[in-house]
Protein backbone atom coordinates (compact mmCIF):
# COMPACT_ATOMS: atom_id res chain seq x y z
CA UNK A 1 0.00 0.00 0.00
CA UNK A 2 1.15 3.32 -1.49
CA UNK A 3 0.96 6.76 1.36
CA UNK A 4 -1.98 7.69 -1.60
CA UNK A 5 -3.59 4.30 -0.73
CA UNK A 6 -3.31 4.95 2.97
CA UNK A 7 -4.61 8.48 2.94
CA UNK A 8 -8.57 7.83 2.56
CA UNK A 9 -8.31 5.61 6.09
CA UNK A 10 -7.54 8.90 7.47
CA UNK A 11 -10.72 10.30 8.41
CA UNK A 12 -11.76 14.06 8.94
CA UNK A 13 -14.40 15.17 11.65
CA UNK A 14 -15.45 18.73 11.84
CA UNK A 15 -15.86 20.39 14.76
CA UNK A 16 -13.51 18.23 17.06
CA UNK A 17 -12.13 19.02 19.77
CA UNK A 18 -13.80 22.52 19.49
CA UNK A 19 -15.85 24.49 16.96
CA UNK A 20 -13.68 25.24 13.78
CA UNK A 21 -11.48 22.33 14.41
CA UNK A 22 -11.05 19.99 11.76
CA UNK A 23 -9.93 16.32 13.83
CA UNK A 24 -7.97 14.22 11.49
CA UNK A 25 -9.03 10.96 12.87
CA UNK A 26 -7.09 7.65 12.66
CA UNK A 27 -9.05 5.14 14.17
CA UNK A 28 -10.05 4.10 10.21
CA UNK A 29 -6.58 3.47 9.12
CA UNK A 30 -6.06 1.69 12.69
CA UNK A 31 -8.89 -0.30 12.11
CA UNK A 32 -7.85 -1.46 8.85
CA UNK A 33 -4.77 -4.41 9.51
CA UNK A 34 -3.06 -3.34 5.71
CA UNK A 35 -3.41 0.30 6.46
CA UNK A 36 -2.19 0.43 9.46
CA UNK A 37 0.91 -2.40 8.63
CA UNK A 38 1.95 -0.01 5.60
CA UNK A 39 1.92 3.45 7.64
CA UNK A 40 4.43 1.44 10.14
CA UNK A 41 6.29 0.30 7.57
CA UNK A 42 6.35 4.24 5.92
CA UNK A 43 7.43 5.42 9.31
CA UNK A 44 9.73 2.89 9.60
CA UNK A 45 11.43 3.97 6.04
CA UNK A 46 11.90 6.97 7.26
CA UNK A 47 13.15 6.31 10.29
CA UNK A 48 17.38 7.07 9.98
CA UNK A 49 19.62 5.32 12.78
CA UNK A 50 18.54 4.88 16.32
CA UNK A 51 18.28 2.43 18.99
CA UNK A 52 15.22 3.23 20.90
CA UNK A 53 11.65 4.22 20.11
CA UNK A 54 10.05 6.40 22.62
CA UNK A 55 6.22 7.37 22.39
CA UNK A 56 4.07 9.67 23.30
CA UNK A 57 1.06 9.11 25.81
CA UNK A 58 -1.64 7.91 24.34
CA UNK A 59 -1.78 7.77 20.28
CA UNK A 60 1.64 7.92 20.07
CA UNK A 61 1.47 4.31 21.94
CA UNK A 62 0.05 3.17 19.05
CA UNK A 63 2.60 3.79 16.31
CA UNK A 64 5.74 3.54 18.95
CA UNK A 65 4.26 -0.12 19.85
CA UNK A 66 3.75 -1.35 16.47
CA UNK A 67 7.29 0.03 15.11
CA UNK A 68 8.79 -1.49 17.81
CA UNK A 69 7.45 -4.76 16.89
CA UNK A 70 8.09 -4.32 12.96
CA UNK A 71 11.97 -3.53 13.76
CA UNK A 72 12.84 -5.33 17.34
CA UNK A 73 13.83 -1.77 18.61
CA UNK A 74 12.60 -1.25 22.35
CA UNK A 75 9.58 1.19 23.24
CA UNK A 76 10.49 3.88 26.07
CA UNK A 77 6.81 4.96 26.77
CA UNK A 78 6.54 8.58 27.81
CA UNK A 79 3.61 9.56 30.15
CA UNK A 80 1.13 11.70 31.73
CA UNK A 81 1.99 12.44 35.35
CA UNK A 82 1.25 10.14 37.71
CA UNK A 83 1.10 7.07 36.00
CA UNK A 84 4.74 5.46 36.00
CA UNK A 85 5.43 3.75 39.10
CA UNK A 86 8.93 3.91 39.46
CA UNK A 87 11.23 7.01 39.88
CA UNK A 88 10.53 9.95 37.62
CA UNK A 89 11.77 13.18 35.80
CA UNK A 90 9.26 15.38 34.39
CA UNK A 91 8.95 18.07 32.40
CA UNK A 92 6.43 20.95 32.48
CA UNK A 93 5.36 23.10 29.27
CA UNK A 94 2.63 25.57 28.01
CA UNK A 95 -0.18 24.55 26.23
CA UNK A 96 -2.44 27.46 24.25
CA UNK A 97 -4.65 27.59 27.23
CA UNK A 98 -2.53 26.28 30.19
CA UNK A 99 0.10 23.58 30.85
CA UNK A 100 0.77 20.52 30.75
CA UNK A 101 3.30 17.75 31.87
CA UNK A 102 4.89 14.54 30.25
CA UNK A 103 7.19 11.96 32.42
CA UNK A 104 9.73 9.31 31.72
CA UNK A 105 10.83 6.50 34.52
CA UNK A 106 14.17 8.30 35.14
CA UNK A 107 16.37 4.83 34.36
CA UNK A 108 14.06 4.21 30.84
CA UNK A 109 17.20 5.54 28.77
CA UNK A 110 20.37 3.78 28.55
CA UNK A 111 23.16 6.55 28.32
CA UNK A 112 23.66 7.87 24.95
CA UNK A 113 21.14 6.01 23.16
CA UNK A 114 19.81 7.29 20.01
CA UNK A 115 16.05 7.72 20.78
CA UNK A 116 13.67 8.08 17.51
CA UNK A 117 10.45 10.10 19.36
CA UNK A 118 7.39 9.26 17.76
CA UNK A 119 3.63 10.56 17.69
CA UNK A 120 0.68 10.33 15.66
CA UNK A 121 0.26 14.22 15.07
CA UNK A 122 2.83 16.98 14.67
CA UNK A 123 0.72 20.25 15.74
CA UNK A 124 2.27 22.90 17.53
CA UNK A 125 5.53 21.17 18.88
CA UNK A 126 4.58 21.70 22.51
CA UNK A 127 4.51 18.08 23.31
CA UNK A 128 7.19 16.60 20.94
CA UNK A 129 9.72 19.65 21.71
CA UNK A 130 8.88 18.74 26.15
CA UNK A 131 9.59 14.58 25.31
CA UNK A 132 12.85 15.64 23.70
CA UNK A 133 13.66 17.88 26.76
CA UNK A 134 13.33 14.79 28.81
CA UNK A 135 14.77 12.18 26.53
CA UNK A 136 17.79 14.23 26.84
CA UNK A 137 17.37 15.01 30.52
CA UNK A 138 17.13 11.63 30.79
CA UNK A 139 20.56 10.67 28.86
CA UNK A 140 19.16 10.44 25.89
CA UNK A 141 20.14 11.54 21.89
CA UNK A 142 17.59 12.69 19.75
CA UNK A 143 18.18 13.87 16.55
CA UNK A 144 14.50 12.92 14.86
CA UNK A 145 10.88 12.70 15.35
CA UNK A 146 8.29 10.54 13.36
CA UNK A 147 4.82 11.68 12.91
CA UNK A 148 1.99 10.22 11.05
CA UNK A 149 0.45 13.59 10.00
CA UNK A 150 1.76 17.41 10.36
CA UNK A 151 -0.77 19.82 10.64
CA UNK A 152 0.85 23.04 8.72
CA UNK A 153 0.88 26.14 9.95
CA UNK A 154 1.12 25.97 13.46
CA UNK A 155 4.92 26.05 12.99
CA UNK A 156 5.73 22.70 14.82
CA UNK A 157 8.26 21.63 12.85
CA UNK A 158 10.11 24.74 13.07
CA UNK A 159 9.87 24.31 16.97
CA UNK A 160 11.10 21.18 16.63
CA UNK A 161 14.01 22.29 14.44
CA UNK A 162 15.30 24.98 16.44
CA UNK A 163 15.67 21.80 19.15
CA UNK A 164 18.30 20.23 16.51
CA UNK A 165 15.47 17.39 16.56
CA UNK A 166 14.27 16.43 12.57
CA UNK A 167 10.53 15.98 11.65
CA UNK A 168 9.18 13.60 9.50
CA UNK A 169 5.77 13.16 8.91
CA UNK A 170 3.97 10.81 6.20
CA UNK A 171 1.24 13.15 5.35
CA UNK A 172 0.48 16.67 5.65
CA UNK A 173 -2.76 18.84 6.22
CA UNK A 174 -3.72 22.31 6.77
CA UNK A 175 -4.46 23.72 10.32
CA UNK B 1 12.64 -15.78 24.55
CA UNK B 2 10.36 -18.40 26.45
CA UNK B 3 8.10 -16.97 29.12
CA UNK B 4 10.63 -17.83 31.87
CA UNK B 5 13.37 -15.23 30.14
CA UNK B 6 11.02 -12.75 29.87
CA UNK B 7 9.55 -12.99 33.61
CA UNK B 8 12.27 -11.27 34.47
CA UNK B 9 11.94 -7.92 32.89
CA UNK B 10 8.68 -7.37 34.77
CA UNK B 11 9.16 -5.50 37.72
CA UNK B 12 7.89 -4.97 40.97
CA UNK B 13 7.88 -1.26 42.79
CA UNK B 14 5.93 -1.17 46.20
CA UNK B 15 3.57 1.07 47.17
CA UNK B 16 2.13 2.33 44.09
CA UNK B 17 -0.24 3.84 43.24
CA UNK B 18 -1.20 3.46 46.95
CA UNK B 19 0.84 2.03 49.97
CA UNK B 20 0.95 -1.79 50.27
CA UNK B 21 0.44 -2.30 46.73
CA UNK B 22 3.06 -3.78 44.74
CA UNK B 23 2.50 -2.76 41.21
CA UNK B 24 3.94 -4.97 38.51
CA UNK B 25 6.06 -2.59 36.03
CA UNK B 26 5.73 -3.38 32.26
CA UNK B 27 8.31 -0.64 31.23
CA UNK B 28 11.06 -2.58 31.53
CA UNK B 29 9.67 -5.20 28.56
CA UNK B 30 8.60 -2.44 26.45
CA UNK B 31 12.17 -1.19 26.84
CA UNK B 32 13.34 -4.50 25.44
CA UNK B 33 13.15 -5.12 21.92
CA UNK B 34 13.26 -8.91 21.94
CA UNK B 35 11.64 -8.98 25.27
CA UNK B 36 8.13 -6.89 23.70
CA UNK B 37 8.39 -8.88 20.50
CA UNK B 38 8.48 -12.26 22.48
CA UNK B 39 5.94 -11.25 24.52
CA UNK B 40 3.49 -9.95 21.35
CA UNK B 41 4.37 -13.39 19.79
CA UNK B 42 2.99 -15.25 23.06
CA UNK B 43 -0.07 -13.76 23.43
CA UNK B 44 -0.20 -13.93 19.68
CA UNK B 45 0.21 -17.96 20.19
CA UNK B 46 -3.14 -18.14 22.56
CA UNK B 47 -4.77 -15.36 20.75
CA UNK B 48 -7.19 -17.94 18.83
CA UNK B 49 -9.98 -17.50 16.35
CA UNK B 50 -10.45 -13.58 15.40
CA UNK B 51 -10.96 -10.96 13.01
CA UNK B 52 -10.13 -7.74 15.03
CA UNK B 53 -8.01 -6.84 17.57
CA UNK B 54 -9.03 -3.98 20.36
CA UNK B 55 -6.73 -2.57 22.49
CA UNK B 56 -7.85 -0.52 25.89
CA UNK B 57 -6.48 2.84 26.42
CA UNK B 58 -3.85 3.60 27.43
CA UNK B 59 -1.42 0.46 28.14
CA UNK B 60 -3.69 -2.03 26.19
CA UNK B 61 -2.82 0.32 22.89
CA UNK B 62 1.09 -1.11 23.33
CA UNK B 63 0.00 -4.72 23.36
CA UNK B 64 -2.88 -4.69 20.99
CA UNK B 65 -0.69 -2.41 18.48
CA UNK B 66 2.20 -5.09 18.47
CA UNK B 67 -0.27 -8.08 17.88
CA UNK B 68 -1.94 -5.49 14.87
CA UNK B 69 1.28 -5.35 13.47
CA UNK B 70 2.64 -8.97 14.19
CA UNK B 71 -0.48 -10.45 12.72
CA UNK B 72 -1.75 -7.82 10.37
CA UNK B 73 -5.43 -7.51 11.96
CA UNK B 74 -7.07 -4.36 12.41
CA UNK B 75 -7.05 -2.43 16.07
CA UNK B 76 -9.60 -1.01 17.60
CA UNK B 77 -9.17 1.55 19.99
CA UNK B 78 -11.50 1.89 23.59
CA UNK B 79 -10.86 5.12 25.00
CA UNK B 80 -11.60 7.15 28.29
CA UNK B 81 -14.17 9.57 27.38
CA UNK B 82 -14.09 12.46 25.55
CA UNK B 83 -10.82 11.26 23.19
CA UNK B 84 -13.18 9.85 20.10
CA UNK B 85 -14.03 12.43 17.94
CA UNK B 86 -16.62 10.86 15.69
CA UNK B 87 -20.15 9.44 16.82
CA UNK B 88 -19.29 7.21 19.81
CA UNK B 89 -21.11 4.54 21.82
CA UNK B 90 -20.15 4.15 25.99
CA UNK B 91 -20.79 2.21 29.00
CA UNK B 92 -20.11 3.50 32.47
CA UNK B 93 -18.98 0.75 34.91
CA UNK B 94 -18.17 1.04 38.70
CA UNK B 95 -14.75 1.04 40.33
CA UNK B 96 -13.86 0.43 44.19
CA UNK B 97 -14.41 3.81 44.80
CA UNK B 98 -15.94 6.23 42.09
CA UNK B 99 -17.12 5.09 38.48
CA UNK B 100 -15.44 5.49 35.33
CA UNK B 101 -16.85 5.38 31.36
CA UNK B 102 -15.46 3.40 28.02
CA UNK B 103 -15.76 5.10 24.58
CA UNK B 104 -15.95 3.74 21.31
CA UNK B 105 -16.86 4.77 17.72
CA UNK B 106 -20.14 3.70 16.69
CA UNK B 107 -18.93 2.25 13.73
CA UNK B 108 -15.81 0.90 14.74
CA UNK B 109 -16.68 -2.98 14.73
CA UNK B 110 -18.03 -4.56 11.16
CA UNK B 111 -21.40 -6.56 12.19
CA UNK B 112 -20.50 -10.24 13.40
CA UNK B 113 -16.58 -9.10 13.63
CA UNK B 114 -14.99 -11.91 15.98
CA UNK B 115 -12.98 -9.06 18.53
CA UNK B 116 -10.46 -10.52 20.65
CA UNK B 117 -9.82 -8.05 23.31
CA UNK B 118 -6.22 -7.25 24.91
CA UNK B 119 -4.93 -5.12 28.16
CA UNK B 120 -1.81 -5.32 29.79
CA UNK B 121 -3.50 -6.37 33.08
CA UNK B 122 -6.02 -8.34 34.10
CA UNK B 123 -7.37 -7.23 37.77
CA UNK B 124 -10.80 -6.98 39.15
CA UNK B 125 -11.82 -7.16 35.55
CA UNK B 126 -14.21 -4.27 35.53
CA UNK B 127 -12.04 -1.99 32.74
CA UNK B 128 -11.90 -5.12 30.50
CA UNK B 129 -16.47 -6.31 31.35
CA UNK B 130 -16.96 -2.45 30.79
CA UNK B 131 -14.72 -3.24 27.25
CA UNK B 132 -16.60 -6.27 26.34
CA UNK B 133 -20.21 -4.73 26.87
CA UNK B 134 -19.48 -2.29 24.42
CA UNK B 135 -17.79 -4.02 21.75
CA UNK B 136 -20.97 -6.35 21.69
CA UNK B 137 -22.65 -3.27 21.99
CA UNK B 138 -21.15 -1.74 18.35
CA UNK B 139 -22.30 -5.12 16.94
CA UNK B 140 -19.08 -7.28 17.40
CA UNK B 141 -18.77 -10.69 19.14
CA UNK B 142 -15.76 -11.23 22.37
CA UNK B 143 -15.19 -14.96 23.05
CA UNK B 144 -11.70 -14.31 24.21
CA UNK B 145 -9.40 -11.26 26.24
CA UNK B 146 -5.67 -11.22 26.51
CA UNK B 147 -3.51 -10.24 29.29
CA UNK B 148 0.23 -10.13 29.61
CA UNK B 149 -0.42 -10.59 33.37
CA UNK B 150 -3.13 -11.11 36.12
CA UNK B 151 -3.23 -10.40 39.31
CA UNK B 152 -4.75 -13.23 40.99
CA UNK B 153 -7.38 -13.20 43.62
CA UNK B 154 -9.00 -10.27 42.20
CA UNK B 155 -11.88 -12.77 40.29
CA UNK B 156 -11.53 -10.80 37.51
CA UNK B 157 -11.19 -14.67 35.73
CA UNK B 158 -14.28 -15.11 37.28
CA UNK B 159 -16.20 -11.74 35.77
CA UNK B 160 -14.96 -12.52 32.66
CA UNK B 161 -16.18 -16.08 32.40
CA UNK B 162 -19.42 -15.02 33.80
CA UNK B 163 -19.91 -13.36 30.45
CA UNK B 164 -19.07 -15.79 28.24
CA UNK B 165 -15.30 -14.21 27.71
CA UNK B 166 -12.75 -16.55 28.48
CA UNK B 167 -9.42 -14.83 29.49
CA UNK B 168 -6.07 -15.87 28.74
CA UNK B 169 -2.97 -14.17 30.85
CA UNK B 170 0.73 -15.24 30.22
CA UNK B 171 1.30 -14.61 34.11
CA UNK B 172 0.25 -14.58 36.77
CA UNK B 173 0.85 -13.00 40.38
CA UNK B 174 -0.97 -12.45 43.70
CA UNK B 175 -2.57 -9.61 44.29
Amino acid sequence: MTLDQIAPYIRTVPNFPKPGILFRDLTPLLGNGAAFRATTAALSDRAGDYDLIAGIEARGFLFGAALAQLTGRGLIIVRKPGKLPHTTIGHDYALEYGHDRLELHADAVPAGARVLLIDDVLATGGTAEAAVTLLRKAGGTVHRALFVLELVGLHGAARLNAQGVEPVSLFRYPA
